[in-house]
């Protein structure tokens, strides 16, 4: 269990998953880059959730724009309560978001602190070619009002009758006072949300429906059921457009967080548009013979901690012979490299048959071949890559057509002809 | 061939491609939403240009963030150089991007214009609970500055040798003073950049090596020969850093312009950014036992502009029987639905066996079964999001087990055996 993040830093660094956003410029805080080998993870994460979300008759996807008319964020609450306490110090002027807790700097320890004031989360900028207040957008801070305002537009393109969804995978943006622990806060970040639009009576028991849909994905994906805990909002905790909600608490190295929440908004949100718009969004419902605005069920997951709640997880230190062996024990499917090709020496016989098995898997998986460096070296980066199978050629192979299949999580070592190689591995992909 | 846009952009929102962003509200300038159809589609084009650039050994992906320092922008030249010319009108205030043959204000005409300044085209915001100089960033106009800073980070974790490249794709922001023609010329859009570092003495013979790849990705991927034509920069068209640089122009609607450009960047880039960072970004290169900054080709597309030559290239309007008939004769790797299945009622029986071929196809393409309105709506709808085959199940169905299969192009229909209809449609998928 990794007891502080660090050394997963230092490994998504050293291994290309992630690197601090403008490095060479000493970075911009909570901001990240990913790199080969992470742009390949999100990808499969992404398309893991885009899966189960979209190859489902009733729910279809969308893409809306990160910039949007900024009478939405009036509508949905954001303009005037999407912000956080705020507290300066008087004698180090550090500016810091207030937490209960706090009641001295944490810059300086002094106790002479401004009364906390409101600060906005959302990003301000200016869109066409003059600068006043009439040409002020935001940067959105959630997916879902696109999905939102974007209701009558899906439902009657797509002929889609109550209760169906839309889905969305993209970018949102919050200018956080205090951010850190890796990817966990960024101030830009990814969002996979999905808004679910159902009769009012049947609100309850989709919200139940999508707790058991995404504790069962969450699971799934390769989360251990140890480390994820459920956390129902009190009445206090509710958010100004929350019915009821609950939060699935990840249990990160820095403690439990949350990592998805499920919300029953009610119609807030469509009843605000329409006011705010002036255009009707209710639904006529054919097969009740009765027009009414849905309510909405939406489950909510940041990308980037899902990727972290992931990668937390997946990571082993072991001691093998004196050394310390690091390995990410991911899953299969969410691997970036699913095979590795490893000829034991860059002889052009080995080269050769090694190119030939990698032709062949490639239809199937995602392969790479790695010819550099001794074959300890390349185990050691493979299982810190989290490639689950390695296929070694030797001088051997060149004989019998065999090679040997060195497992990732327990290292044992099956030697087998070329022609089984296929059938071996999918027999022991069980995720 | 389309005279001008606007029957696509209506087919676009009819049929759940792309709608106005935040349209309830007015919309917003140069913003647009992909819809339903519209975001699988995106994803296939994307996946398309992401095959083709990061399957093979010398190219690895990237994905980095938006945000970025600020001096990222100074090095790249933006900060002073990425600007057009803005004039206003002094009778009317219209405020507008001045072009050669503009003498007069294009809304009320009058000639008492302002002299043109320069108008930066980069979006401003600031990260940070501070609002002051030192805590302003951009949304970043462009992709590729985001795998420059990163060369060296790639370049060591992937353990790559020159020559190799970096993709990338994301969102870059632009604020034109002018927008339009659909998703054309948008604030926000998606860019597909590829970086190739190679060395000095081989940056002529990649440059021409990567304009005949991307040709013949364009026209791979579906757009027409007599659509597409080259532009090759003069000395004064040049840009700041390019030493060479030719565009692919398309056809659209509105005239020749530009879809993607190859650049021969030299060492501008790197060595602009070795120069702000105080950082080498300098490669050794073993083989030839030198150190050297590498040159860079860069192959740019803008991914909308894409996807809108291909929606251009694929429109057609037909009379059939007096009738207008429209279609989107789509690529059948792109098309958003591959295959439609549609039982002529929906009696159970039918239901049941259309249910069972959906099943049995889409564990290979994208299915989607149709059930609703007559047959020949059903057709229609489906000739208009660009599905290349619909499987109709009729009673007779029910008895001897065979299917019709409508081609979309021709609208050829054939009667077969269910038994047969995979292999029927693998033997008709040319692309």
């Amino acid at each position: 269990m990794l007891k502080d993040l660090s050394p997963l830093v230092s490994l998504c660094k050293r291994r290309g998953y992630i690197f601090p956003s403008s490095e060479i410029y000493g970075g911009l805080a909570a901001c990240w880059d990913y790199g080969p080998l992470g742009v390949q993870f999100k990808m499969n994460v992404k398309q893991c959730w885009w899966k189960e979300m979209t190859h489902r008759q009733d729910i279809v996807g969308l893409d809306s724009s990160i910039l949007m008319h900024p009478k939405v964020w009036k509508a949905s609450g954001h303009v005037d309560e999407f912000s956080d306490p705020l507290v300066d110090c008087r004698d180090c002027r550090f500016r810091f978001r207030l937490e209960e807790k706090i009641k001295t700097c944490p810059h300086c320890g002094s106790k002479n602190l401004t009364e906390p004031r409101e600060f906005n989360l959302m990003f301000k900028t200016h869109a066409g070619p003059v600068e006043e207040e009439a040409s002020q957008v935001y940067l959105r801070p959630e997916t879902a009002q696109g999905i939102y305002v974007n209701f009558l537009n899906v439902q009657s393109s797509m002929r889609k009758k109550i209760p169906f969804g839309i889905a969305q995978i993209g970018k949102a943006f919050r200018n956080e006072i205090t951010v850190g622990n890796f990817i966990f806060r960024c101030r830009e970040f990814g969002q996979m949300e999905m808004q679910y639009f159902v009769h009012p009576e049947k609100a309850s028991e989709f919200f139940e429906y999508w707790k058991e849909q995404r504790k069962k994905f969450l699971l799934d994906v390769g989360l251990p059921e140890k480390s994820l805990r459920v956390h129902e909002h009190g009445k206090n905790e509710l958010a100004h457009y929350a019915h009821k909600a609950v939060d699935f608490e990840f249990l990160f190295p820095m403690g439990w967080k949350e990592l998805e929440g499920i919300h029953h908004r009610g119609d807030f949100d469509l009843k605000q548009h329409q006011k705010w718009s002036g255009k009707k969004l209710s639904y006529f419902d054919a097969d009740r013979g009765e027009t009414y605005l849905p309510y909405v069920i939406e489950t909510s997951i940041g990308l980037d901690r899902l990727i972290l709640s992931l990668l937390c997880s997946a990571y082993r230190e072991e001691k093998v012979k004196e050394e310390t062996r690091v390995l990410l024990a991911l899953n299969f499917r969410l691997a970036p490299i699913q095979v590795a090709v490893l000829p034991l020496s860059k002889k052009s016989q080995l080269k050769e048959l090694a190119e030939k098995i990698s032709g062949s898997l490639m239809k199937k998986w995602r392969v790479e071949q790695d010819e550099s460096g001794s074959i300890g070296k390349r185990y050691r980066r493979q299982d810190e890559i989290g490639t689950p199978f390695c296929v070694t050629i030797d001088f051997d192979s060149l004989e019998d057509n065999k090679v040997t299949v060195r497992h990732r999580d327990t290292m044992r070592q099956d030697r087998l002809s070329v022609n089984h190689l296929e059938k071996y591995l999918i027999d022991r992909l069980s995720t």
